[in-house]
């Protein structure tokens, strides 16, 4: 099923933000008006087709009800395999004394928080991103905004099952290791040194037991504060420093 | 001049995290509606008054015309003074080894990421934060849904200037260094035991000359990305758990 971003403003901001659409598409209805100009010159710099449909189209294809007259197709997002990610890994590590990094998402579910992830990601290093794929945010026309468009530079895999794909990744020489407040070390006193799968967690309930049993280690990032919860993406980006910093 | 929360959903998520409300303005000509007699309840359940005014009057006070007949008056915000912060640090200093930290942020814009920051800073277990009093986010209805409701935790003070406050805490035993990807050296590098300040810049253009011109030290975190580019409150909370690190 194809990603439609919907409404006039949405419509504009996802070509600023460079998410990749296959077509525009119009009301044959809409009035001439300032926005809508505004839409058509933008695709056209863009190459993006515009295409004229009824508007009881773009009712039926409207997940929101807030079409305004204009709807965007995006391009499905090139997923890679986990195949491919470990390849990139491989080869980075050759050409870093060892280290390497691919950031594993426990079923985070907050689109931002998973552009968050990804941008931190992309600045640390790491050579790609694995995420569940069900009942977990996927890349979607916000993530290239929250983001900064880092999702256009990480390779990232979609994966059936989490505590497989850990599996393969310690076949292949990672150790996996989980970000959890539950853990009774500090993550700064495990050893992160090499190929590091760095395993976070869902906003609400932090790494779930089954892929726990799949680490072979974890951390925690001590909560010294009343509140005692930290944004989801917030611990990753500390976390994977961590993991640079060891490695440095 | 009072801040206000517009509109029906602003000001029942405004009840819902804990905004510290004053009063509740509902335009004596609203119709009766649901969301509406929801506001009523939930007001009354928190002791918040609701006063009738003429809608012209919403019209007036309103900055973006979006009231629909409800406005919220929020508390002013309760800022400290920079020497109160020092005092609790200095006191969360005896009870912890030597170590504290007060954040220090130059120019931070957005409302969103000072939440986060104000979050991350009450995780690690900072004794407070110093923003300036112009040309800066500030605390705002919105800052207490960002930072998770650790605006009501953390000590704040706005300055006037803030070269002139690191020269202050400096006077005060505090070690201030600036988070920069202008620095030569790794954060990792950088002596952060004890009484730190730590410095962090402004989403676009990072601390600035003048500020960094009053810094003891600066470090940075590695850019390895093609995008590089942290988003500040991610930077924030590695250079914050850095510095829990080393005093660990």
């Amino acid at each position: 099923m194809p990603d439609y971003v919907e409404g006039k403003r949405p419509v504009i901001e996802a070509m600023r933000t460079d998410v990749p659409l296959k077509k525009i598409l119009l009301a044959d209805n809409a009035k001439r008006e300032p926005m809508l100009e505004d839409i058509r010159r933008k695709a056209r710099q863009r190459d993006i087709p515009v295409i004229l449909v009824p508007r009881a189209e773009l009712d039926e294809k409207s997940a929101r009800g807030s079409h305004q007259g204009v709807m965007a197709e995006t391009k499905p997002f090139p997923y890679v395999g986990v195949g491919d990610i470990v390849g990139d890994a491989n080869a980075y590590a050759d050409a870093h004394d060892g280290r390497a990094l691919i950031v594993v998402c426990d079923h985070i579910t907050d689109a931002g928080n998973l552009g968050a992830i990804i941008r931190s990601a992309e600045s640390v290093g790491a050579s790609g991103l694995i995420i569940p794929n069900k009942r977990s945010g996927r890349v979607e026309a916000s993530t290239y905004k929250s983001s900064a468009g880092a999702v256009a530079h990480l390779p990232i895999s979609q994966t059936a099952n989490i505590p497989s794909t850990l599996d393969r990744l310690k076949k292949d020489g990672f150790w996996a290791c989980a970000a959890t407040e539950h853990s009774q070390n500090e993550l700064w006193d495990v050893n992160l040194k090499g190929k590091i799968a760095l395993v976070v967690g869902n906003e609400h309930d932090g790494v779930s037991h089954l892929v726990l049993e799949h680490c072979d280690m974890a951390g925690r990032l001590p909560m010294m504060g009343q509140v005692g919860s930290l944004n989801v993406a917030q611990a990753a980006t500390a976390c994977m420093y961590e993991w640079l910093r060891q490695n440095w």
